[in-house]
């Protein structure tokens, strides 16, 4: 049976924040919009990224005709080789977000069999049903885009990341013009980042940053270590101007950073004069006031090259007293924690630590309410799909929607995994199909889940306790003394002082033993160390029948 | 040897927030002031709480004469109970404040043999040589003191946690006129709370939170849920005042927050009009409209009262479509994952959720920039010492006092183990004595140290694969086959299959082994897990010998 309507399935990034991925559907034609990853959440132990769910992709395999991606940042490229190593489809982006899509694929030996297909904003593609119109949006990354995916049902506006700033790194404003044609020809929809709806006002132009930088680097006596995030191009066109501007010489540090810089430079998306790069160890030999060391490792991450810094364990240099730090990009939430604490241990090595909170080195890239209701303005849509952010954004965003006169059912509050029908002008939520977090952990993905989880946070919480006991295969009687070892529980000698007393009871235990063995040997145990220490230890047991 | 000369040593809450504790000698007389928990950070796996290191105490054991108490939040009295258990000197505190205490202490059944010491802002006590004036400061709790401390060097003034609120909910503003006396006195040094030095402008008055609650309560048409620090008595008198204004009546939910408001009532520090306060089986039968209930859990812990009604396990009731929850506290830093993911939880369980970022609701209890410089040009001070913050906020607070005039070496950043000796109207950083973070986990307190955080991180990101091997005791042959089990390590089938492939491993390096058995082993196992999988759990080796 043919599906005549359209449908809209967001596979990721509404409900919670990253691995952005949006499924349209229509007859035979599948397309997919951005395929990110997220970061894992601090109760998510051990785990690298979570990339989107492809269960239900792999139910349309044969109709996916293509992926486009909005932007170059990894919450909607991190998951591509991913998904490429599933569905070689065709890859639809800009030329600076085809570049760093190119950069990963390259690291990870896929980049030969993929099909990369250029489109530049103001250009359109189509493909089966749909016709894509990329428009230029404003972001913390250059070569960003909008999408208005004409369907048979209708016209769909897809933000992407944006905000509207009217002075721009790269002097390229939002595509105003695109906007209010989409809406002279009508918007149905429109599905839109609200990552920033609880924030009033307009979010400030990157001009300001630029600002921020001048009086930091006007006032820096010493060298200048700037640290953000790889993918953030504009951020680092930033750093250079003022480099130039202070002459100062300016060197990348981290595999990752000057990968991006390469590869953005060749593109001319970013423009470095002559002479103004130069590597690590000249930098480290010309006089402080002349070097600017752009870096990664402004959340905090211990093996970071700010956080070795930090910490006094980087191998190719060390913090000197009179350096300015910069720390120049939001802190994800979650990592309010380690940031902070990167900072403090900085100042403790001597640095002057410039960061969000003390001046404006760094802007969102997200528009705020204002921002999210100019949008609207411009786009005037039917119906309004608020994106890209946790539920309580969204729900902000219903609510600035509803102030610019959108009714409140035209507002569609949903989460991944909701099926929007569009079908006769009108739009209903028709369903959820199952959405799971898929977790990276080394190079297994997909394998572990809740429980493993739930392993991981007993064993944190209050380590670990081992016996093993050695069983006479005939009479099951004990042959030798139970072992007992732990980690992580307590303090070496009270661990061994606790353990001794843990022997008797489970000797007794094996003599006295009905029924299940192991259960009986936990229980005892687990009885014994929360009485002693209320402590709540795993506690895991192995026989030997011999 | 006398010592003759003053000396006064942070113990606690200089460089990092919380477990306040400072400490005066001069002669043979001590005195302590403060005693307060710090939240664990993430980072400190399993850890309840973090106390003062008492081992510098102990030393002193003979001299230490009391402890004052500033005000009764958690890190100012946290830790009273451990601190009584080994020192049992007199206490003196507000009325309120050793109302606060003796809740705590009577849960501990330690209420008996404990000199607790009435002292109202105002009045001032002799201890030795030491002359305290308490005087009154506004908080985000009634009550609270700053202490002028007359010593034989001269006077120290040691702020406490202040802001200048012209509007407090007691109608009690902080007390301009002592501090005026203070610098007419001549201040050596001022100790203050750096907590908000970062910070721009003044600290909002709490009137802004009642303003705000009267928004909340004329537009909320179902309950009203108000979730808070059981401590923050004000609070808990605006929720009060918004509940009589707007014909509702209110309920406490939570041992410590009942056990709070009860002790608070009955001195005065809370005002509520008979009638107004139910139960909570009335307040589940009353109309929707006519309902308060005031709770803990704006922290997002999972346990709590307003974490369990975010995931529908709280056993009492449930959010009801149309509740709107208040979550009127600050987030703790490292706790904003916690939170956020709890108002999400509450927004998709039908509720409105009104939180800092998106209206007053809550303002903070610290005075920011222009209260310190205030406090800075009332008090005149020859030496300040930022106190009660991360080594950032207090490198702010440095800035803000050279700002108001003070040079920058009268300005002492220090961090806790400082030892400032004061003598001649001088005072001089005199080394630095040992300071332990003093983990509180289960009934234990002291025994863990970096080493046992280490391995519950190591256990927590990748899990533990367990190796039992039996021996013949003569010739070291493998007798029968080794056991492998695990946790968090993979998921079950994974791990089952990756078990049962390193057997045979396991094997031969048992076969072969030249030195260490145990460690060849864990090598075999690491080396091939990591392999297949880029996981790198703890492995342990138990070995019988048979």
């Amino acid at each position: 049976m043919k599906e005549t309507n359209l449908k809209i399935i967001p596979l990721g990034g509404l409900g919670e924040v990253g691995r952005n991925m949006m499924l349209y559907e229509y007859d035979d034609t599948a397309i997919v919009v951005d395929c990110g990853t997220m970061f894992p959440e601090n109760d998510m132990l051990g785990i690298d990224c979570i990339i989107p769910d492809f269960q239900y992709l792999r139910s349309r395999k044969d109709k996916i005709r293509g992926v486009i991606i909005t932007h170059g940042h990894e919450d909607h490229i991190g998951a591509i080789s991913y998904f490429l190593s599933e569905f070689n489809v065709p890859v639809y982006g800009t030329p600076l977000t085809l570049g760093l899509i190119k950069v990963k694929l390259t690291r990870r030996g896929m980049i030969n069999n993929v099909s990369l297909n250029t489109i530049r904003a103001g250009e359109s593609i189509r493909i089966g049903p749909f016709k894509v119109d990329f428009f230029h949006v404003c972001h913390s990354i250059p070569d960003s885009v909008g999408l208005g995916i004409e369907t048979p049902e209708g016209l769909i506006v897809q933000s992407g990341d944006y905000k509207f700033d009217h002075t721009p790194v790269d002097n390229w404003p939002t595509d105003y013009a695109k906007l209010v044609e989409f809406s002279r020809r009508g918007v149905l929809a429109l599905i839109a980042d609200s990552t920033n709806a609880t924030r009033p006002g307009w979010t400030p132009s990157e001009q300001n940053v630029s600002e921020a930088f001048e009086k930091v680097f006007s006032q820096a006596k010493g060298r200048i270590i700037i640290a953000s995030f790889a993918s953030l191009i504009s951020r680092v066109q930033q750093a250079v101007n003022a480099a130039v501007a202070h002459r100062r010489k300016i060197c990348f540090v981290g595999t990752s950073m000057v990968e991006n810089v390469e590869m953005a430079e060749k593109l001319n998306y970013l423009t470095i004069p002559p002479g103004t790069m130069v590597s690590l160890n000249t930098a480290l030999e010309l006089p402080e006031e002349e070097v600017v060391i752009m870096c990664t490792g402004a959340q905090g991450e211990p093996a970071s090259i700010l956080g070795r810094l930090a910490r006094g364990t980087q191998r190719q240099f060390d913090i000197r007293r009179g350096d300015t730090v910069v720390l120049s990009s939001k802190t994800i939430p979650g990592n309010e924690e380690a940031v902070f604490s990167t900072i403090n241990d900085l100042f403790r090595q001597g640095a002057n630590v410039i960061y969000e909170e003390i001046a404006p080195v760094h802007v969102s890239g997200h528009g705020s309410q204002e921002d999210i209701k100019l949008l609207l303005h411009l786009t005037k849509p039917k119906y309004f799909i608020p994106a890209y952010g946790e539920v309580r954004h969204m729900m902000q965003a219903k609510l600035l929607a509803m102030q610019t006169g959108i009714p409140e059912k035209h507002v569609l509050v949903i989460e991944d995994g909701a099926v929007i029908n569009i079908k006769n002008g009108k739009a209903k939520i028709g369903g959820q199909i199952p959405i799971n977090t898929i977790f990276v952990d080394g190079s297994w993905v997909g394998d572990l889940g809740p429980d493993e989880m739930r392993d991981r946070a007993m064993l944190s919480q209050d380590g670990i306790v081992l016996v093993h006991v050695n069983l006479h295969k005939e009479n099951g009687e004990l042959m030798g003394k139970p072992e007992i070892i732990s980690r992580g529980f307590a303090a070496s000698q009270e661990a061994q002082e606790i353990l001794a007393r843990l022997e008797k009871p489970v000797i007794e235990t094996v003599k006295n033993s009905n029924g299940n063995l192991e259960k009986n040997i936990i229980r005892t145990v687990k009885n014994l160390i929360y009485k002693e220490t209320r402590r709540n230890p795993t506690v895991l047991v192995t026989m030997s029948n011999l």
